[in-house]
């Protein structure tokens, strides 16, 4: 696998698929040393509702420009999880390949996330798009930067998990 | 690639999840002329619900039979969509190859729709399944029958985006 | 394809894509001959709270331990579903090799299921993830263990079709 084409062989097809499968069951299966092990030493996690990213507004949900920041933002979601005690399930669509930029290859794939509370009770939580950046590291495909680009404005600001 | 075996190699496999991961995408981008290109020169997009299509009845919901009337058809949704502003979103499960016939593929793909209106809520708008008529052209592989099943007959009866 | 191996080649990876492929849209289509057909002649079939098997209670909703228990299940299923018309739709994620024991591949894959009641409304009916034994017949790639985990404890205990 060479550097920038994820999605030349059918291996490298394959990895680019798997990428996407880990990062969502890990959040799901609460395994958070391991998702953030799918981001690249260099790395952004931005979420944001498409509107804004569409009109160039910067406000976001979530910012995290380092991967200091982004170690840091988990740590925080694991202590208020004790509180808010849910599930995650995420249905990730196969990635689509945008075009490759330097030395990256940008991919979206669309999503749905539901939660399912302490009641038992599981509702649709979200959807939107990821458009990432994906790289290639000696240990593999990882995202560098990582869009969450929601469908709504109207999330709760309280994002107990990452999307 | 040869004519009417798009699943045969890697290649052509993932020409296949391309093709259905393009359309998803790019209904949800709204990139409507992108979107008349996934479908060949000669072509026909039928909506109907499933329970008509078992039952043999013809009524569906759009009906376009060739790529004129598919064309119109895209013009007329672009000038009801500037009354009726919603983000849609595509979750479409892995193709699924049933069977060669004559010089198409058929292939079938389950989908859920989700729609985001302008106060930013989210909600489940349709589910159902392609069952689709898929061809080689010089340009790659084009939709020449799509035909969407709905799960339920009470789809609202503006559909203000194809599905 | 070799035991044990079925995400080895690009053909064995594909060919765990279409087992998880088939499962869903067999169900969602009421095939459930053919839909057996992707058992092993051993096999077992549970169904339970994500919850439960966590704290490593073994109560489920649905307790198949061999192969004639499961067909036992399916003929009362259709037997129940003649009072209790509705629709069944699978979106099943991509499959995630997790690790080879013994002379199986454990697999698991995010899902959600709709369904649609017979006044045309399509609801949620459960998410959670598919967490599978797969091994190799001779027929090709086949589920020797199928353990269905609901985000859920609050399921309608009557489960009308199989998830």
């Amino acid at each position: 696998m060479t550097e920038g084409t994820p999605g030349g062989s059918a291996a490298d097809r394959f990895a680019l698929y798997d990428l996407f499968v880990a990062y969502g069951a890990l959040i799901d299966a609460a395994e958070f040393d391991a998702w953030l092990a799918l981001f690249a030493a260099t790395c952004s996690y931005h979420i944001l509702p498409r509107e804004n990213y569409e009109r160039g507004l910067p406000a976001g949900l979530v910012y995290c420009d380092s991967r200091a920041m982004l170690e840091d933002r988990i740590c925080a979601l694991r202590e208020a999880n004790k509180y808010n005690i849910h599930n995650d399930r995420h249905l990730i669509g196969l990635p689509r390949l945008i075009r490759e930029e330097n030395d990256a290859q940008l991919v979206e794939a669309p999503f749905a996330v539901y939660q399912t509370d302490q009641e038992g009770e599981t509702r649709l939580f979200a959807t939107g798009v990821y458009s990432d950046r994906i790289v290639v590291e000696a240990s593999g495909l990882k995202f560098r930067d990582k869009l969450v680009l929601l469908d709504t404005f109207a999330v709760p600001s309280l994002l107990a998990t990452p999307l």
